[in-house]
């Protein structure tokens, strides 16, 4: 199973909106083949791996796969049956569909075909290889994440700003392969204005753009002088600025001529709504988003209870400073009940810094505390 | 190598002044004997491993030991010989002897005998295990080290100081162990008024009393009223109160009179030296103090600089509150090079939580903010 949860993550990134998937057989205890699911529309981990074989399997083959096999006719045929008519004799399984409606049918489908199956070797490591896919099979909606670097004590920034670089090289490193993994990015106007980010993932030498959203409900990043590089590069069809009408049809028009995007979403106040802004993801197919700061952009993401995962890699460092900035603020919790928690909890170590991940377990009430949430000297 | 680790962790915190050290012998591929330091005065692990084979060892015997073999007259005779008479053909190694007069002169010995030496096998492990005897050894110095639990964002309780629990059983579990690590465990009287904490180190089921100081520069844990149980326990004798000569001398003799120990030492203030504190413990042959709260202690021992070592456990919990109380403040940390970095950093995770800890590097200058070291709110 390990052997096909590293062919499932050769396809990393690159399957939106469908999983990760990965298979391999195994005949008298030897790997015989192996197959991975690639893009949406081509063949699955299954059908790649039977393959890739290219003749029968022998009587007694094993196939390891790391997601239930389907068993509807999709853009592909069942695997289910694909599975039965080659003759596999037994089928070991990591994570169950998590589409409730299909949960189990695969299992049901190969056993009435004769095969024997093992469900539930390595789950939890073959979930979560699918943050995105199954938050969205289940929910219908766009998985909104945020990651940060922060210091063991939980900030982003010194009090003046400095903040390059809290985390070490592995760490920012492993920040890339999650940026390769999400079909899009998401910055705040005032993290464009300061750093001038490229925002793209760079792993292995390879670098690659994913949507790149840049959260601006008053244009302040749309400038007559100098514009920022993700309006101006090569990949600046991949930039799509979130907007309000508070932004201006102007600016909207001159980043349209610049052959940039830009959603204006309806709103009263200058600030973008981000329930519509996950809607419009959904519409237009976008299923998942990494935000990456600042911290205002991610304690309003927060404080509208609309992050749903959360990437914390912390670093051995400490400011032991009241005034450093927070990875999050802006709420009054009083009691360890109003507390937000992560819930599938994962542990990685990259060099001397950790990351500590999970979906966002929200409290039933929630408080703003105005006034640490306006903080000035935080920025946008 | 790992055998002799796990030897030499059946002395957990009853060798000190001496380190922790376990040995193994093998015999044509298979462990026939091991041993473990016990407690000081008593054999080296490598001599209760030749004693418990209870026969000369066959020719091409190997010795696996976790720290360099002793090659000096102590309180026993030295190891090196005890070796080379017992006709060992090969010592593997994991730490060198941290005391720089000795290191790397039990491997000559040991060479001149004839012995083939390997060193540095699991070396960084090795050495971990003697976090306080390695200090002790090399600066002649009590290793002064803070523990706390801490949301992802840094806090030890809420603002209203909600804390129990942020971490979970598996995290709290494993800080007993380090409680029992320790010869001394250290509190600050805010912590003694507001939790009446027991301070044993409670490991499977059986509980061990430390060293107990109370940090309480004007006595105010002792009253006419209730005592704490630090000072009326079963373990009364093994509380020290650490105060000043503000405290008055009334309320010592009462401590006296009660059987708890009291220090008292000089300050012009009425915050204890924690320099003074600290030779006072080596006069005592205190090794190591475990400093475990509240975060006034904590931070008033990180701005003098005299914090060697840091444990911090890290919940899936956030508070995004300002107004939370953090684990160590005070401080004016403008630029990522005046921030307190740990070194030798260990990462280990616990349930859903994680244990990052180290040794503290400060910067060379620290700037201390007199608003937020002084806040009213955080109590003492």
């Amino acid at each position: 199973m390990r052997q096909a949860l590293a062919a499932a993550r050769r396809g990393w990134g690159d399957t939106h909106p469908n999983p990760l998937v990965g298979a391999v057989i195994v005949e008298e205890g030897a790997v015989v083949a192996e197959g991975f699911h690639a893009k949406a529309g081509e063949p699955h981990a299954e059908i790649k791996a039977l393959r890739a074989l290219g003749r029968k399997p022998r009587a007694g083959a094993t196939l390891y796969v790391t997601l239930e096999p389907c068993c509807t006719h999709g853009r592909t045929p069942p695997c289910t049956d694909a599975i039965v008519d080659a003759g596999i004799s037994r089928v070991v399984v990591g994570a169950t569909d998590p589409n409730p409606a299909h949960a189990g049918k695969g299992f049901e489908l190969l056993r009435a075909g004769g095969v024997e199956v093992v469900e539930g070797v390595l789950a939890a490591d073959c979930t979560d290889l699918n943050l995105i896919f199954n938050h969205w099979i289940t929910t219908g909606r766009s998985l909104l994440a945020a990651k940060s670097g922060v210091t063991l004590d939980g900030k982003v920034a010194t009090r003046t700003g400095d903040s390059k670089w809290i985390t070490g090289e592995a760490a920012r490193a492993n920040g890339h392969l999650w940026r390769r993994y999400f079909p899009a990015i998401a910055v705040g106007a005032g993290t464009v204005r300061a750093d001038n980010p490229r925002l793209t993932a760079r792993v292995d030498g390879v670098e690659w753009c994913p949507w790149r959203f840049v959260f601006d409900g008053l244009l302040r990043t749309v400038t007559d002088k100098s514009m920022p590089g993700v309006y101006t590069d090569e990949f600046r069809d991949r930039t799509i600025v979130v907007t309000t009408p508070h932004g201006g049809l102007g600016y909207v028009r001159k980043l349209n001529a610049m052959g940039v995007k830009a959603w204006v979403l309806n709103s009263t106040t200058p600030k973008v709504n981000f329930e519509d802004f996950r809607a419009r993801c959904a519409q237009e197919g976008i299923t998942g988003v990494f935000f990456e700061g600042g911290a205002q952009l991610l304690s309003e993401l927060l404080q509208s209870r609309e992050l749903d995962y959360l990437f914390t890699y912390h670093a051995p460092v400490l400011f032991a400073d009241d005034k450093g900035k927070a990875i999050l603020r802006g709420l009054r919790t009083e009691t360890l009940a109003q507390a937000i928690r992560l819930q599938q909890v994962r542990h990685e170590v990259h060099g001397d810094d950790t990351l500590m991940r999970g979906f966002v377990k929200y409290p039933d009430r929630m408080f703003v505390d105005e006034a640490t949430f306006n903080r000035k000297d935080y920025g946008a």
